[in-house]
């Protein structure tokens, strides 16, 4: 099969940032599906993986990025129940494990959704990744009840990347929370108000535009931004006995006591948890799929897919994987094969 | 009134570490009760502010520390309704208002309890600061349930000392988890199994200690000991997806990047925030006291008085403070007026 990945960690302009090559087609293991990839989507993960996977030294076989994929099932393992040939699917997918970025991936069933079936599979390309991490961040790591939330706020920082985008549809469409989120060009405020956001405020500013807009403090933080920048801020900003969630690891040691006098609790979400500990509940990442793919269908939310570009190709990826790094990216970039 | 207080932050063997002097009685607020104190506990709160309140000048008014105490309503607040004159009372009290090392002492009677009738003032003075910190620890900001934790395990950091006595009887009591406790003398270990505690392990090599009683990682951990020391352990020990509630400040700032692979969540509790931040729910703290008062009644929980020391007097507070400081206290030390 054909496949697009990586020898070495190199600038995404250099010449070999991403090489095209031939490969086996993977065989599914029991809980396996072997997938044909129609579309998929990229992720700060993917970048983050390309700089630092082979930085010292070429690898001996390149290693195949992506873990966002829209496709339709070719082959399943002697045990999978959830799942048969010709099925339309979309998931993130294992870190672990070869990435989507190829004509063929395999993926555990417990950790993947059929697709909605009123969307592209652009469109559901874009979703699997952060639906996961923001469903994750609000209904499972802080706990947040659906209907839940009446007259409370919770600031959303980093309302227009991909994980922002649909963190706000979400917490619309099922909580009663005032959502906040921050913005800080014309484009994602408006992207922002797009995904039915509450209030925008610049995140350059943080604490004095949230004062500006009357809010001293919010019940929930959920941080898609910069936690090191946003560290002082997100203490300040936060209630007494409040709930901070953050999905971007820090660049330095941070100072935990200034959260104490508050006792507040700092929450880590990685989506990519259950499957790399294959934790006796990483099922639930199939079920949440099957419930985004329904909010879907039934039109509760919307795809954050923003840009469609075309070919499975390193050209392909040297030009997303730069938007992505840009940090200018709004909603979600996806390839369709 | 009589009181005991400091008027500059003095090691404890100074002559003047600790000064009596007499002062105004004070005048109950609306909410307010005034207790006529009968026994008071020392924790490490007491001497953190010993050590800090006045590290550069002399106070103009010395400044009266302790914040556990039992004792008997002598008048109470136009708008009080939970308490009467000459009730039994015990609570911990605000860290912004003056401590219970006085004859009389104000407290909000939103925070404060009816004291057990079954047990002394001295045996009650042991209990509030302690049970309201190791409640909120397990019930609030880890958000267990009572009755639940069946096939799961909890390591107590630091299970001798006063919060985690009282949290290793409410686990065992309460809940179904499966408690391992940390103790490194013989006096502790012993103190711990007193406590109910199921497995004890030395926290000096507490990794390979837990490996050798057969435990590679836990759900749970409450850290009552040293938060920098046991930061890469607690890491390491956690499960994925866990949760750890800590209630000692960091001397340093910590790596939180250690935590993101597994999800976990860092919670602090501060006994004293909600009274500080007056939060809607400061009450509850009543109704914790009010739990306990009725579990040491029927004596599914004891008290964690393990010494009783006599008099309102500056030697007495030099004598226990000297003990608190020396991080060997074995559950709660009570002076009786």
């Amino acid at each position: 099969m054909k496949a697009v990945g990586i020898k070495k960690s190199h600038p995404i302009d250099h010449t070999d940032s991403f090489i095209e090559f031939n490969t086996e087609e993977p065989k599914p293991g029991d809980s396996d599906l072997l997938v044909r990839i129609k579309a998929v989507s990229v992720n700060p993960v993917d970048f983050k993986v390309r700089q630092n996977a082979a930085k010292d030294k070429e690898l001996e076989e390149p290693k195949i990025l992506g873990w966002d994929a829209a496709g339709i099932v070719e082959r399943v393992g002697n045990k999978v129940t959830k799942f048969k040939q010709g099925d339309e699917v979309y998931y993130a997918g294992e870190i672990d494990r070869p990435g989507c970025n190829a004509e063929f991936q395999l993926v555990n069933e417990n950790i993947a959704g059929h697709k909605p079936k009123n969307i592209s599979f652009e469109e559901a390309a874009a979703m699997p990744l952060t639906s996961l991490t923001a469903w994750e961040c609000i209904f499972e790591r802080l706990k947040i009840e659906e209907n839940s939330g009446e007259n409370q706020d919770i600031l959303v920082l980093g309302g227009a990347g991909g994980v922002g985008s649909i963190a706000i549809q979400l917490l619309k469409k099922l909580t009663k929370f005032n959502v906040i989120a921050t913005a800080s060009r014309n484009e994602t405020e408006a992207w922002c108000r797009n995904m039915c956001a509450d209030v925008i405020v610049n995140h350059k500013n943080l604490e004095e535009e949230m004062k500006a807009k009357g809010y001293e403090q919010v019940d929930y933080i959920l941080n898609f931004s910069d936690t090191d920048m946003h560290w002082d801020a997100m203490a300040n900003l936060i209630k007494p006995q409040g709930n901070i969630c953050s999905i971007v690891e820090t660049k330095n040691p941070v100072d935990l006591n200034i959260l104490k006098n508050k006792s507040v609790a700092f929450h880590w979400e990685l989506m990519f948890t259950r499957a790399k500990f294959q934790t006796p509940d990483m099922h639930k990442q199939h079920e949440i799929l099957e419930r985004i793919s329904k909010l879907l269908e039934e039109e509760t939310i919307e795809t954050t897919l923003n840009k469609t570009f075309k070919g499975l190709s390193p050209e392909t990826f040297k030009e997303v994987h730069s938007l992505q790094e840009s940090g200018k990216s709004i909603g979600k970039n996806v390839i369709s094969f």
